[in-house]
């Protein structure tokens, strides 16, 4: 059983235009969780996604209350013998500023050169919709699925899930499975289907830098007071050096250099550095030349400014000392790296570098451990020949320089092999303007999720199965 | 003749009230030089001036064109045999943001603890209001002037005065004087009367960083693209050295160490270091040791960030490279420094410090010699008797942080002495919210011009008379 179901195909081709409408219908609804003025637009993107996994089949749907977004639960477990798997997506999305590099408005999806293009069509709430309409297919031709799901869509992936970690704890009973499938992840660089074999986990914090109570005068203070922006400028420069080395001390302690065969796995994809800087944009690629552009991007930790600003924005100029400046500053950490160590030696050593004149805080905006899968789990093998079976094409393995949280709290707190299988394409300039998922990845990637279903319900997880 | 004349502090007495309300009415014009949406509102403050110049006595009074914000001239020059001296002071003000710091309103005047507050109350329509105020006391009591004067004000000072060159050349023959009178200065610490014995020069510049066309994901491309917002933060850092020094090569080059006389006038100055550190409100003071306070704030030249901003600033976490990340970086200037030369100094480090993944363009947006006057000139001498006997303290003289363009170009380009004669306490607030201005400056300040001309037209300016 390597093929799709040919009823399973006969209904998809059938419900592909209703499909749509659904999908971009989900798309309308600005479910922007980092923005509390977006709030009730998480709630109802979870309310329209629970109406759906009720009218599909499943059941106990439920949209859960958390501290802060809902998650919405849904399970269906009637199929005995087989596996149980946990879904994960989330339907909450990125802001969408610069909201004017937008070729039209985020939130007005509509399909051109066949992508869907929009916030969250990729990221995450079309792949999202990619388990919804499997599932329906499913329960629409046999009235039944093949094994055992348990959905879990979050609502705050995008401003760091802080409400996971107490929802999974409150909702253990319910959770039980074999094995958590993720699909929060995409394709390697030209459109090849992937499984990601790591993820790096992320560190984000804000720097408040305070100098006098009010702005002053640049000329009458000028060379008597310590200038916040230009305190943080420094405090910035000196947190890495010229080649992109982290400057914090001790922040590589844990970091285990990946493997040679792991090496030799990313040595192999046919990745082309120039059409990679092409597409990018700029003029030329940055990092420690000590490693590849893969591995810098999935096997190596980073740190980036998200933002900054303090003091005068406008056109012209006005002269003044700024009152205070701020940076937005997160790491990517990799292997062993934990984040809330690190963040108490990034916090001691800008506080270190703070000169005496300002004041300066340090803040822990989001904290996600790195995770990792072998890619000899029973659900990567799988879903690898699902892949190969109804893509065409060789998949490959992967490391993924983004985080997804609640992928360590899965391994960490729950024990679950997590099994990362995603369908965007490396352009859908997810987080940025003009988001977008190819149409026939979308299309063919519910065939993948039917298909891998199916496998699991008819081999199950042999040997490793928990 | 140094008291004042008493029918002229009858007719003071008399018109304190209207005098303030005509005040008040000035400051509610919103005549921010440096906002495109503002134009209106700079030009109906020229207009309100004009109307006012005209209704005092002046003559040939006009609302004169520039490229950008209009310039008002007026004169009166039937004083035959006394001195012409043109008065220089600014109708425009300083934007008014951070908005949210400002107690009320900042066009919506009023006062409180002896105190005018509200933008421009000092900085410079208050002292503006003075000239208006003085010259009016003496046409409405004697129906003439003591001297010839000439009335430039000006309405794009706060946004670098690109106007004024081409006006001052395109209007040489009406500037014929013996000096100019800037009115835009303030007292020393502690409300102490003062004469500006120099003013620094300034330089405005803008760096702007461009990466990607577009934000990226800081999960997909962290570690292989350069980071705007970092690369800006390291050429910032780069401009000073942990002690303030500037490290643009050659930037102290034509810095003329003040000779002994100069920093012991600085140094007898009654300057209380722990009450300036208080009222500024940081932690500690900065800069380079080797000089004093009063000689870093006004003899020593400076570099600033009065801007920076990139990439996401709203709450929570976005996780984004930035496109692009930009900085309003000003220098101020001293002695012999050439802003236009300095400029292509600065230009020229600030490319050498862009790392190859970045695109760096640095704009110039204002520049303006630093100006002195000496403090032996016959108008110089006139204004400290005059505001001794006014204000019944020992004037000192003191070096200013601040740059007026103006000053320079008078001085340069028309060959003319400058004297900086102002009346604001230094805790005014100029360019900050709250700005104020102690409304016991403002009516003994109007004495103060009131017999300085008296003076001037009376004694001439002796053997220093050009």
């Amino acid at each position: 059983m390597t093929t799709l179901d040919p009823a399973l195909e006969t209904h998809l081709l059938a419900t592909r235009e209703a499909r749509l409408d659904s999908y971009l219908e989900l798309l309308r609804i600005p479910s922007i969780s980092a923005l509390p003025e977006h709030t009730g637009d998480v709630r109802r993107a979870a309310e329209w996604i629970a109406a759906e996994l009720t009218r599909i089949g499943f059941e106990h749907v439920e949209v859960c209350e958390t501290p802060r977004h809902p998650v919405v639960y849904a399970d269906w477990l009637h199929a005995v013998g087989a596996p149980t798997v946990v879904v994960y997506c989330h339907y909450d999305v990125q802001p969408v500023d610069p909201i004017e590099l937008w070729a039209t408005a985020p939130f007005e999806p509509f399909v051109r050169d066949g992508r869907v293009i929009g916030r969250g069509a990729a990221d995450d709430k079309g792949q999202l919709h990619m388990h919804l309409r499997a599932a329906d297919a499913l329960f629409a031709t046999r009235g039944r699925l093949p094994l055992n799901l348990r959905i879990v869509f979050e609502g705050e992936e995008e401003s760091t899930s802080e409400s996971m970690p107490g929802w999974l704890e409150a909702n253990r009973p319910r959770l039980a499975a074999d094995a958590v499938v993720i699909t929060d992840t995409g394709f390697f660089e030209g459109n090849i289907p992937a499984i990601t074999e790591s993820l790096r986990g992320i560190l984000y914090t804000q720097i408040d830098v305070t100098g006098p109570p009010a702005d002053l005068h640049s000329g009458t203070y000028g060379g008597n007071v310590e200038n916040p922006a230009n305190a943080l400028a420094r405090i910035i420069a000196e947190l890495k050096d010229r080649a992109g080395i982290v400057q914090v001390p001790g922040f590589y302690d844990d970091v285990i250099p990946v493997d040679a065969a792991a090496r030799a796995r990313l040595a192999a994809l046919p990745f082309d550095e120039a059409a990679y800087l092409e597409r990018v944009g700029v003029p030329a690629l940055a990092g420690d030349a000590a490693y590849t552009v893969l591995e810098r991007g999935g096997a190596r930790p980073t740190l980036d400014v998200n933002g900054i600003w303090g003091g005068f924005q406008g056109g012209g100029s006005k002269t003044i000392i700024p009152a205070h400046a701020h940076a937005k500053v997160s790491m990517r950490l990799v292997a062993r790296q934990d984040p809330v160590a690190i963040f108490e030696r990034f916090r001691a050593f800008v506080n270190d570098l703070a000169p005496p004149g300002v004041r300066v805080e340090v803040q822990r905006l989001g904290a996600g451990r790195p995770t990792s899968t072998s890619i000899d789990h029973p659900v990567v093998r799988a879903a690898t020949e699902a892949l190969r079976a109804t893509f065409g094409q060789e998949p490959v393995f992967m490391r993924s320089g983004g985080s997804i949280p609640v992928a360590e709290m899965f391994e960490q707190q729950l024990g679950l092999p997590v099994i990362l299988v995603g369908f965007t394409n490396p352009d859908d300039n997810a987080h940025a303007p003009n988001e977008s998922m190819v149409l026939a990845n979308y299309e063919t990637g519910i065939r993948t999720i039917c298909l891998l279903w199916d496998m699991l319900g008819r081999d199950g997880l042999g040997e490793s199965s928990g």
